[in-house]
């Protein structure tokens, strides 16, 4: 019999049609690997490619030229312009404002061969600095409301070039889904003065069934109501409303649990296209007590994508405990770690 | 310059980037052309294929076999159980429910070569007299909160058989992004004390540029804040929250309107793949002065559809009067009526 479930804290249900079950190798999506780098704008030597660097890790040569092992650049076809006041108008019934805001992009490594699953633990820390500079920095800026962080994996989750890279969009306003989950964790904390998020953790970590892994500082798991297959979400096991304010050590443990967690997927289902989104709280919130900050992966599976956008209304076929046992036994190396 | 403008309904956001501005052949889809008919089970003869019929048009012939017009059957693999009661349950912090639902099927023509696009209008208003009468059934379940109807149209847009269909779910509760619409138009109600919709089509008649076409019942337009490029909206002219009361003369003026739209965008954008959403009222609601029913139709063009589902903020490259431009201009037979 298949269930509905009631996600906590945006009160969204989602059916879990257990009995379209499906096993990880039939969903058999193409794996995701580089091809080429003939001319890649992000590989080593083609810097002049990208607008000029914003930040760079580097152990040696002038900006702009090789040497670094994260670069952040601006979007060369940004979706939003950085120059200008914001400018609110009104039209009729309608509302709008001129498109101010940030489009970065964070070349996570100079080898176009690696993914960031197969990137040393060490690198992937050097990336999550990066974000937590860059949102360091564009906070500073009045007009921002919000900062996502976002990575499009494989072109079925829309990358447009396959060396791997994430992005960083500041805006004006806060999206609709971070308001949905802000208010709704802020209701069940002024019902139960605590935090949701805190709450759920300390329910998974007793129940068990939909952790996927654990270390000191990170928790892995399927979240209850999940929308898509093999969905899954890493928290800070401390409470923290903002991922660019969280505690220096946290970054070594979050990249270990960001690499497990790849390494799983990738073993599970076969390198799958995903994307990941950095939810943290929006930049002007003081109400730190509700919000926790987290990451969430989903692997582009299904195609069942349609009438989803249409109705927020989403069938996943595979249950969050499923996925979370598959994620949780695939034979990954102690290298990873966590 | 980027816009960011405001859906006066719902409150979200959409960068409209006309700086990425892109036209029709740039999108550049695999058009959706039926293959071949094999052995499906929407086709005449093969009627045992599928669980016995629960309504068919049909001039001559028995039930499950050859003869119909239009045929409703459940669905094979249901997402939702019709059998049992509601059984609500929490767990901890969370809560569910059985499955428990109706899954329908509306096969729209016996013939396995044809569109909806391509069906004389007399039969899509057929399709449209199915879905009232299975939603006016369906409605008398006391366990059902909320309707859905939609279609999925080729496999870019999530269908699983080439053969034209509609499918129908009926859930015990409401889906989240129809709850957001409802509670948009109310809190605009109780504002104003009109129908947002009725303010919407009032405006866009008189500004003329996201219009596509009208007839004396219905107006299609591009929304002013459209997620996806090319989305459009076809609204009954009259205010009405349920479309499943709405009036019978609605519906041959509604065929025509559809018709015009499908052909329109299967001229202009190569016959895309697609969704078609049916959003009206639910069920169990009075307030009919706050919601208008409506039809949404979102072609399925870009890929960039990653980030969208984990944040809810679109990116939309085609701004939707240049989208009503192409519409309205395309050249479709004036046998296609509006």
């Amino acid at each position: 019999m298949p269930e509905l479930r009631k996600d906590p804290i945006t009160g969204r249900w989602v059916i879990i049609a257990s009995d379209r079950a499906k096993r990880p190798s039939d969903f058999n999506p193409e794996p995701v690997r580089p091809k080429g780098n003939g001319s890649c704008p992000f590989c080593y030597g083609n810097e002049s490619k990208t607008p000029p660097e914003i930040l760079a890790y580097r152990a040696e040569g002038a900006p702009n030229s090789p040497g670094w092992s994260v670069r952040v650049v601006p979007n060369k076809y940004p979706a939003l312009g950085i120059e200008g006041e914001l400018d609110r108008q009104g039209e009729g019934v309608y509302d709008k404002m001129n498109g101010i805001g940030a489009h970065e992009v964070i070349i996570e490594t100079p080898d176009h061969q690696q993914s960031l699953a197969n990137l040393p633990t060490k690198n992937i820390e050097d990336v999550l600095w990066a974000f937590r500079d860059r949102m360091l920095d564009l906070r500073k800026d009045d007009r921002f409301r919000y900062i996502l962080i976002f990575k499009n994996h494989g072109e079925d989750a829309g990358a447009s070039l396959e060396h791997t890279h994430s992005q960083l969009i500041a805006l004006p306003i806060v999206p609709r889904s971070i308001r949905e989950q802000v208010n709704g964790a802020r209701q069940y904390f002024e019902y139960k003065e605590r935090c949701i998020y805190c709450d759920i953790i300390r329910q998974e970590l007793e129940a068990k069934v939909r952790v996927v892994s654990q270390n000191e500082d990170f928790v892995t798991l399927s979240p209850y109501a999940p929308r898509f297959p093999f969905e899954t979400w890493i928290f800070p096991r401390r409470h923290e409303a903002f991922f660019e304010q969280s505690s220096p050590r946290n970054f070594e443990n979050l990249a270990k649990a960001i690499k497990s967690l790849l390494t799983r997927t990738d073993t599970v289902l076969n390198c799958p296209a995903y994307n990941l989104v950095l939810q943290s709280s929006p930049l002007r919130d003081s109400q730190s007590e509700a919000f926790h900050w987290h990451i969430e992966y989903m692997p582009r599976l299904t195609r069942i994508a349609g009438f989803e956008w249409g109705t927020g209304f989403y069938i996943n076929p595979t249950s969050p405990e499923e996925a979370a046992r598959y994620l949780r036994e695939a034979p990954v190396e102690d290298a990873v770690g966590v």
